[in-house]
């Protein structure tokens, strides 16, 4: 008999996985809009003039079957060798307990930044437990909470010296022995901001000259130097010492604040964390005390909640971005939480015991190779080494080189006639063996010799990681429990939505998790040969050609590693096209009032002069202003930086005359890719006028926000200014590297590159389009209880809307916060709070939440919006009410109960499950307590216990 | 300057990661326990006449990166083709959610049985889900929730249907069309039992001389065959009608109970469990609501608990071997339940729309196969088929068979001149055409066809998966919480110690279980040809050769695929060897009172006479009457059924002497290995007397339980009974296999060889005395609180101990289960419950447990202790107290507490973690409610509905 097949796709991972509602969902979501269609939604919402006029076709989405299959042929076209290029990215060993029970686990991949801490505690004590490391290492008082990498960290550094040093100097030393991208690095920051960078020997350095030295520990080439004394001359210069050290080296070394630095960067990407041809990894900064406020980056901070028991929350924010906007001298928004929280556990994996003892192993690894070289003759360099030496090859260096390659080992080439080789962890008796026989050694039997390398005086004297944490029974079922434990404490994308404005936090499919751990993504340096990394190229390139497509540039550059530095990067690339056609003084750059604080922050990163733009009533951007300050600026006129949808949730329909005025005046339109997911499919940047854009592939395509890092902030931009994009040392091309790998974190693009695969360019419109009905379904069931702040035409929104709560902090003394807590009760993370507006919610539910989710949301807020009404109405105490007690937690249920609401009302609001019910593991935190008892270490074992009591 | 290397190895998995307690934590222990070092101890316990005389000796042990190295390597040597065999195992997608979210999540994979069902709800309901599926897929009433292959399913259908049938006859007749090895086993199973088999066409069945008939739908070569009217005629005869189904096939054919099947079996492997080499996967039975009391293996069935709230539970559990004992006809022990929770949850991912859709690409692939096979001249058979035909190649059969595998492909041979091929959810359209080039048919361009090539009367016309739990919304952000909320809902070892005893929860490492889900270990067919599996062969046989060396045997099968086919298969071997000495009258089995049921349920399987031996009043084996017994028996004598240690947990000195009687009596010894545990590298059970074993691979060497299953019970055998192992039809060989692949559960033999790499023969020694440790540990802390019953010498247990609590039901009405359930309360799974003595408790720590677990336990068990006593003393209700009233959840905080304890008492006694406590979903469930009104399917919402109420 013939048949009809069914008309059920199995396989469509666009609208049977990834988009939420289903399609009986949306037909009555649609029916609550009023409207017949999607695409009568669509229509009613992004402006006809900012259309795209072809869909995006990528032919045929694949089954995630077909993905697997396809990423591994790909992945097969890298060729893993082993590693002793050095250079800052090393061989490691990640336990495989701590890659199942956290990188392969959602429940630590998806969650978000720690804003909120009574969700948050389990993964603020991995970043506690991370900074108590770092400071321990390098021996100074506070550590924060990751940078994205060590190069930008040593450029953090700089500029954070720069603001603190109390010599009035212009000029900052650099050790001529810092790994080369971390120099080129530092010289890309220095340059806009008028910073003379003086790279030299540390023996020439000239302390009268220089505001702070930065030193490389061990150096390049493998040195092992004392900066002491250097350190103590720029201290009587009113400058800074600061140390790029290894803090693997730094279990057996003298540590940094020892020789008196002030600050110590570095990359903690050796504990643990994949080499993953560049990134992501977790770059740590430490300082000393007095320098704190100045620093970069989270800081994880030891409070208490409101029953005075101890709780983690993230400290200082003030000093962020967000909130200090133009004044903000760094544009450091995110961090590597995923990777430091790794690294963290790879020290209690651990311990102090065992980092030290993998410390000497590589050492007398080392010293093993090092021997066998100079019993052969040949010349090895330095006199003194942790891991990494130089060996004098004379004319046959390339064919020594080529040997190794063939023994698959990669050395590092340095200068004409020397090979760098650094050992790790990785490094077998029998990689040697191979080794040498490349350097034509053979049957040499020597075994270790247990010797330092290095002067006495270069020994570690103190103590480290003596907090109980890294004493742990370290039992692998002790490990796991306390995995299970942290991750439990947390609330994250894989048990609610996660309803952030602007940050986009969708599903991260487990497909697209997987080829990331694969060896041939994840074991790759950065500056291996192209001719074994030859499917991250054709991941590079395709990807970038389908980003293109998506936004309708010319040029893609992969290199930013977070949506900060991507617009740091796009307005580097603007000031470089400028200045090549002779209009350098161009440095005006004209930013909205509701833009993201990291846009005048970068800006200011690039030596612009941002002069701010008003909103009008509406939200939008006042166009009058902007014409006014453009005109202004005139032929000082950079760029301008938008967002768009803007971060009022609104399409504007004035964009393109925004980007005209622009280019009117001969400035460039950089376009803010965060909110890019109103767009995909839909509307193109680069046809609608901007001329650059980055794309946050952490919100958009799909990488897991990871408890705050990794993020990916590639640019794209027009063909003019794709000679502009930031180069690397490593790969030759334009100098001004933004990042210190070529390809920013490049074993996470695996996961955007499948999503895009998976969904085609139909499934990925599709999202689009469903991203805005979630949202557009929330604003309409919200309506009347809540004011949407900010509707576009046809009072539709895109794809977030804001929530005004002011108006119940008159009626009700109920606040913002208030109402973010209460939602934890119902089992949610709060949306974003007070941004871009004071006293708002901004809500952002994406295309994967799915109706029943969106509609449980709802219903808590609904519900909310009646216990504040019972506050109006004089039905309940103005203090004593489920809101100002929030987030209840079991404490609250199992001691006396004191309220004018029963335990049901204050536990089991309209949101929450009921057998399944999220219990935050502390009572609300105190935040001023936090920040005037500053405690960013591990607190010691008694505070547990007071805690405890 | 020269060093001394830290004495920190740590790289050293068996005592850094494996054991639990560290060095210093295992000198408090000792000295709790009055010896001065962990040898003392294993003196004082283990007599000296068992030990063995040399250390194990495997070499230096592997690091885990070494291990995953090597590993590599190995698997490397299988090379994955498409497989077109069929023949029971199927190409399949599993999508990838489920795999990271359940098969590699240590939530689900290294949970226990559900015996304790208020930590249980998570699992129970996936298996209820799966019963569901079952159910309503074959049309029957009820389904078990998994048996262990579609081989011993149909042999467990067999007699079941002996049992209950009321046909008199004593043969059993089967379809020729079954697949070998189904009737391979049922022949195996039947022998002894006396069963006589007819293998014949269905339509030369005579009803009249069955008791039942098993029919294979579709047939091994594709047929699809209405048995109605056979299974009409064997009604007529009082005789029973068995179907073996595909699953997937029911999705489009007439369903089993359509054509009034009495009981349907089959495998549920290609609902998303890959093939393995043969294992493990979920085998199902469903029967005619009449015959469940007869059904063997697990049910789930839906009961309330105390608060009258909807509660899952195993019904029906006096079925089982372990309460019926000799009197059992199964010794079905276990079930499949990590794999039976995959499938349930790949039909929930897919809907009934999305397995139609699957089943009919499948059809339409396998039709337009055929059409242009046809269209080239070659004979196709049958002339009705759903996704297997078989193709008439003459001559040329073995060119197009090797031409097949040149393109990767592997097809079946049938008779001489034929090709089986069968089409499943993997078979790519250029798979087809892969496979037409190989029979010599090039540029064939036919597109697919909708045309069903079955009989409209083979359509199906009933409905199925109706249920709301297979209509969920199917985005995977839904599935992954559901997956989430359910694993939460249950307490595994990855939160919490499972003291069982006999079961050996020990530590299930992240690095032991990372190759099974590499596609060189899972994505291989049973009966690949042997060019194609060479990495297991290299496994099976080291795994073999150190499986011998540790337990002192010449020869091991790993055919079983569970202890208790381990068992069954050992006295086979016991039998067949007796039986080719021409002494097959030797059939008296002489098993200990306190044996584990599947001994004698084993025994009787295999055609024996089960004789009981008493104990003596310590718990040993009553060496008079054993000796008596086995006199009594003499030339009948065939085995004796011993454990070692005892199941009460003791290093019995008399073994030797046991052995040794058996042996002067011509019998053979069965030392049953589940508690190999306490004997690894300290003795050998094939040094000691014994001839033969089997191990609890999912014990003692690390396979995780997975909620219930997977197992793999290999057998060691002395060199003499090593001809008599069990054969398979597909390696030839011996004949009467136990399982339905030659080599059992093969893909999860990575993880017990892993294991044994790591540990190398001192760590795997030293697991052994801290097992022993650990237990005496506890035993000594427990002691004078409770009654330690059955010590051995020096006062000394072995690597378990049984905990009397029948006075505290004389003296405060206090049962095992109210301490059980009290344990809950503390955050812990309870031991064994009455078992192996009725009113007790047996607690098995294992070497994984650090102190600080083991002293939470002990706390917990002494708290409890001190509740008891306040019962006892008056001081508390005898009804209304924590015990009576355990577990506590938090809607017992919710409500009104009208206790004469505090909710702080109630709830957080002394081993409860206070911020990471578990809370069980539901509060005590009602065993007697649930067996009255037995439900064992999912009920529909409405009772969700009241349940919520």
């Amino acid at each position: 008999m013939s048949f009809t097949p069914t008309d059920y796709l199995p396989y469509d991972f666009a609208n049977r996985r990834h988009i939420g509602p289903s399609p009986s969902e949306m037909s009555e979501m649609l029916e609550v809009l009023g409207v017949s269609s999607l695409d009568e939604l669509i229509e009613q919402t992004v402006p006809s003039s900012i259309r795209q006029a072809e869909p995006l076709n990528f032919g045929k989405p694949k089954s995630e079957r077909e993905l697997l299959w396809f990423m591994a042929q790909v992945a097969k076209k890298n060729r893993v060798f082993d590693s002793m290029i050095g250079q800052g990215y090393y061989g490691t060993v990640t336990p495989p307990a701590i890659q199942r029970n956290i990188l392969e686990n959602p429940a630590w991949y998806t969650a978000y930044t720690p804003y909120q801490p009574e969700i948050s505690q389990g993964r603020l004590e991995a970043l506690l437990n991370y900074q108590t490391m770092v400071s321990d290492l390098t021996g100074l008082d506070i550590a924060n909470a990751s940078l994205l990498d060590e190069a930008t960290a040593a450029a953090e550094a700089m500029t954070m010296a720069q603001r603190v040093a109390k010599s009035k100097a212009t000029a900052f030393f650099v050790d001529e022995n810092c790994h080369p991208q971390n120099i080129a690095v530092m010289q890309t920051r220095a340059a806009p901001l008028g910073i003379e960078v003086i790279v030299g020997a540390p023996e020439d350095l000239d302390a009268s000259k220089v505001f702070a030295a930065i030193f490389q520990y061990p150096g390049t080439n493998g040195h092992v130097t004392d900066f002491t004394d250097q350190i103590a001359a720029l201290h009587e210069h009113k400058a800074l010492g600061i140390v790029i050290a290894d803090p693997l080296a730094l279990t057996l070394l003298k540590e940094p604040g020892a020789m008196g630095a002030d600050i110590a960067v570095g990359s903690t990407q050796r504990f643990g964390v994949p080499m993953g041809y560049g990134g992501p990894h977790a770059a740590y900064m430490a300082c000393r005390d007095a320098y704190k406020r100045a620093m970069p980056g989270r800081l994880v901070g030891v409070s208490i909640d409101a029953r005075g028991n101890k709780a983690y929350r993230l400290a200082l924010q003030t000093r962020e971005q967000h909130i200090r906007r133009e004044k903000a001298t760094s544009n450091v928004c995110t961090a590597q939480a995923l990777l430091a929280v790794m690294a963290s556990f790879y020290a209690v994996f651990h311990g102090p015991e065992g980092l030290r003892a993998i410390a000497q192993r590589i050492h007398r690894k080392t010293v093993r190779l090092a021997r066998g070289l100079e019993e052969a003759g040949y010349g090895v360099e330095p006199e003194t080494y942790f891991d990494t030496i130089t060996v004098e090859c004379g004319a046959m260096r390339e064919v020594i080189f080529r040997e190794a390659a063939r023994q698959q080992i990669n050395l590092r080439r340095v200068g004409d006639t020397k090979l760098g080789i650094s050992v790790d962890e990785t490094t077998r008796p029998e990689t040697v063996e191979r080794l040498w026989a490349a350097f034509g050694i053979v049957d040499r039997k020597a075994g270790l010799e247990e010797e330092y390398i290095f002067p006495d005086a270069l020994l570690r004297r103190s103590t480290y990681l003596e907090h109980p944490v890294f004493h742990m029974n370290r039992a692998e079922t002790e490990m796991m429990r306390y995995m299970r434990r942290l991750a439990d404490r947390d609330l994250a994308l894989d048990r609610a939505m996660i309803p952030l404005g602007s940050c986009t936090m969708k599903l991260n499919a487990a497909v697209e998790m997987m080829p990331i751990t694969w060896p041939e993504f994840s074991g790759i340096h950065p500056f291996a040969p192209a001719d074994q990394t030859e499917g991250y190229a054709e991941m590079l390139e395709d990807l970038s050609k389908r980003l293109c497509e998506i936004t309708g540039y010319d040029a893609m550059s992969m290199q930013p590693n977070s949506g900060a530095q991507g617009e740091y990067a796009g307005l580097l690339t603007i000031m470089a096209y400028h200045q090549a056609r002779g209009e350098g003084h161009r440095k005006v750059c004209l930013i909205p009032m509701s833009a993201h604080g990291t846009n005048p922050a970068s800006a200011h990163m690039c030596g612009m002069k941002v002069v701010v733009v008003k909103s009008a009533e509406n939200g939008d951007i006042d166009l009058d202003d902007f014409r006014a300050k453009a005109e202004a600026a005139g032929d000082d006129l950079a760029a301008c930086m938008i967002t768009y949808p803007s971060t009022h949730g609104v399409f504007e329909e004035t964009v393109r005359e925004v980007c005209d005025i622009t280019h009117q005046h001969g400035g460039q339109v950089y376009l803010d890719g965060a909110n890019l997911n109103a767009m995909v499919g839909l509307a193109k940047p680069g046809e609608i006028g901007s001329d650059v854009s980055h794309l946050n592939l952490h919100k958009t395509f799909c990488i897991p926000h990871g408890g705050g890092g990794p993020g990916m902030g590639p640019i794209g931009v027009k063909a003019h200014l794709a000679p502009f994009l930031p180069g690397h040392p490593d790969t030759g091309g334009r100098e001004g590297p933004v990042s210190g790998a070529p390809f920013g974190s490049a074993s996470i693009l695996p996961i955007s590159w499948a999503y895009i695969l998976l969904m085609g360019g139909e499934g990925l419109t599709q999202a689009t389009k469903v991203a805005i009905l979630n949202a557009n379904y929330i604003a309409a069931r919200l309506d009347g209880a809540f004011d949407v702040l900010f509707k576009g035409r046809n009072g539709r929104i895109a794809h977030e809307c804001i929530l005004d709560t002011r108006p119940f902090d008159k009626s009700a003394k109920v606040t913002v916060d208030d109402i973010a807590k209460r939602l934890v009760d119902n089992g949610f993370h709060a949306p974003t709070m007070s941004w871009p507006v004071s006293g708002t919610l901004m809500v952002e539910p994406t295309e994967s939440e799915t109706k029943a989710e969106l509609d449980r949301f709802c219903e808590a807020m609904l519900s909310i919006r009646e216990e504040i009404r019972a506050i109006e109405d004089g039905k309940i105490d103005g203090e004593n009410n489920p809101l100002k007690r929030a987030p209840h937690t079991v404490e609250d249920l199992v001691g006396d109960w004191d309220r004018p609401y029963t335990r049901e009302q204050g536990c089991f609001p309209a949101g929450a499950f009921r057998v399944d019910k999220y219990w935050p593991p502390v009572n609300r935190v105190d935040n001023v307590f936090g920040d005037r008892n500053l405690v960013c270490t591990c607190p010691p074992l008694e505070a547990y216990a007071e805690a405890a009591e």
